[in-house]
């Protein structure tokens, strides 16, 4: 199945029918302006740190309407060069990590979009927020729950609003997968499982570097299945136990782990069994309940999905996560509304509380309580 | 998809294509003999315990033909009588748990089909070892590893053969799953995931019995997610961990587990993430390999399964797996060969040692080493 743009998914008619027949929350936003497209203020966002995500992001902006690449942040001067070419970036919009902070008297950057390591999380989101600037940070939100927690107090002292990289809570498949169990549509969850991780080859990555990623698979993509998990059960885990699986790489996984398994308890009485790998690809959700099941596979990743419940096969209109996700975000914040708290700092701080659980409890084999 | 009988899977024709043009073993005996059906001597079977899975396998016959229900033994005579007119069994062939010892002198019966619950499989395997008949006995062999090696004993004693119940080493879909996995068709195997579970509500039950069933869904339904690491990978785990879920109803699960998750660990560095459960339904069966992934759901039940693989859908007959197994038997012992070690007592040995394993790992929280 080919991405579509939202645009080409709009005219077309078999999908969109697909789309709103099926009970679901498609975000509004892709479906409300079937008519007119939207012609108002633009939210400005710079990118900052251009790694890899960061073209994936700026992919993105060519199928958003809400907000647009205005800006960026980057140490290395070719990337400057070579970003101010493609996206027709003007000078006084492009920044390094020393002038940063001069964003401040940027009236054109509504938006700092913070796609840095894991380790620069924290500092970045503080600098942007002290300059007034809100903020879009990737998941996960920092290295471990007390940055988080400096990170909300920085930009509720300085009155801007901080969002988390979820783009999954912006995906039709991920979004029925929420309603079919926190509406219990086939009665009470029991079992929940999650996978995501690929195989990664290139020990310079940062992703392998503890001081910069904090962590291996679970950091990185494992978070995604914790996510889930929560949003799905619309429960907070109380306890989890933890594995981390062998070094099947000494070079490449001298740092952090190389996949990690982890089981997580619930109020309810349900569990959730996940695993994040960087071994192999792997990247299903799976949701049994007391009257049926639903899944998803692939359905984690970026995309295109599959998905089936009890009931038979679902089909959504498969989305551009990014410009769904960014679109979703600037909507709000152009109207001075405040972020659903599904998607704040807040969020962050859960997901990274229950994180450092997970490590605690497969560094020491024990049940972790999660406080 | 119905289930077809093994007759009618070799008249139709488009079938028989598919499973011959798919590079898998489906077991000779379905495909030998599309123009000629076996008229020879068949082998006599006795059931002994005509609970549930009894009345499947009296259903397995019917498909069967290198094996005939000839005899059951029962400690209720209302069933002996409704047996006895349904099946057509002579007097002479029928059994209690009194008089069963006097099948040494009955010529008419080849082999002891033991279907008791598990507490009892010990007792009637050697028994029936004494008395000169081959057995095929229900998994789990027995309640712990100990018991196993006694009942390995008294059959080598005796000369008789002993198979474990492993219907899914005659299943077409999982013994794709095993070729995938042993040839390395997709490279090196590197995360398993198998989970078994359905909803239980008797609380009279045996298998909530913990005298009887020496353990609650692990032992019914977690050995086939052993079985199928095990015979997918080619090796045998090294360690495992594992978690007991919740408590989810204390009438039903006083004695037993309600769900239990483990972790097997492999020399070669794959890891085996399993579930079972009494909670929900949950069937699947997924690897992922270095090239490439494998999967079945449903795929362990008694079908009928849906695979497919990296490079599409699996298609495969739809078979009766009681009768395919008892016949795959039956032939061997008609022909006085060895059954294959795969599912013989040693086998059924090696899945309790590990079954051992994983209730003391979870009793105590600990990684434990298999010996």
């Amino acid at each position: 199945m080919k991405k579509l743009s939202r645009r080409s998914f709009l005219l077309n008619t078999g999908l969109a029918v697909t789309a709103s027949t099926a009970a679901v929350a498609v975000p509004s936003l892709l479906l409300s302006n079937a008519d007119s497209k939207y012609t108002g203020k633009r939210l400005n966002i710079a990118l900052c740190g251009l790694g890899r995500y960061a073209s994936i992001l700026a992919d993105g902006f060519q199928d958003a309407e809400y907000c647009k690449l205005a800006g960026i942040i980057t140490g290395t001067p070719s990337k400057a060069e070579a970003w101010k070419k493609q996206y027709d970036i003007p000078d006084k919009n492009i920044y390094n990590y020393q002038n940063f902070d001069n964003i401040k008297n940027n009236k054109d950057i509504d938006l700092v979009y913070i796609v840095l390591p894991n380790s620069m999380h924290k500092e970045y989101t503080i600098r942007a927020a002290k300059a007034g600037k809100h903020i879009i940070c990737e998941k996960p939100m920092a290295l471990n729950a007390a940055d988080c927690e400096e990170m909300i107090e920085a930009c509720k002292n300085a009155g801007v609003q901080l969002a988390i990289g979820y783009r999954l809570h912006y995906e039709p498949y991920n979004l029925e997968m929420k309603r079919l169990g926190q509406e219990k549509v086939f009665g009470q969850v029991r079992l929940i499982e999650a996978s995501l991780g690929y195989r990664t080859f290139d020990p310079n990555e940062w992703r392998l570097k503890k001081a910069m990623s904090g962590g291996g698979p679970l950091m990185n993509v494992g978070i995604y299945c914790l996510q889930s998990s929560r949003y799905v059960s619309g429960e907070e885990p109380l306890s989890v136990t933890a594995q981390f699986g062998p070094v099947t790489d000494k070079q490449l996984f001298a740092e952090v782990e190389a996949s990690i398994m982890w089981q997580l308890n619930f109020p309810s009485g349900l569990v959730s069994n996940c695993t994040s790998t960087y071994n192999c690809n792997v990247d299903r959700f799976f949701a049994s309940a007391d009257d049926g099941q639903f899944e998803l596979s692939p359905g984690i990743s970026y995309g295109p999905f599959k998905g089936r419940t009890s009931n038979g096969e679902l089909h959504f209109p498969d989305i551009n996560q990014q410009a769904a996700q960014m679109d979703g975000i600037s909507k709000l914040l152009l109207e001075n509304k405040p972020l659903p708290s599904h998607i704040t700092g807040e969020e962050g701080l859960k997901d990274m509380k229950v994180i450092d659980a997970i490590y605690k409890a497969a560094a020491t084999g024990e049940k972790i309580m999660i406080v």
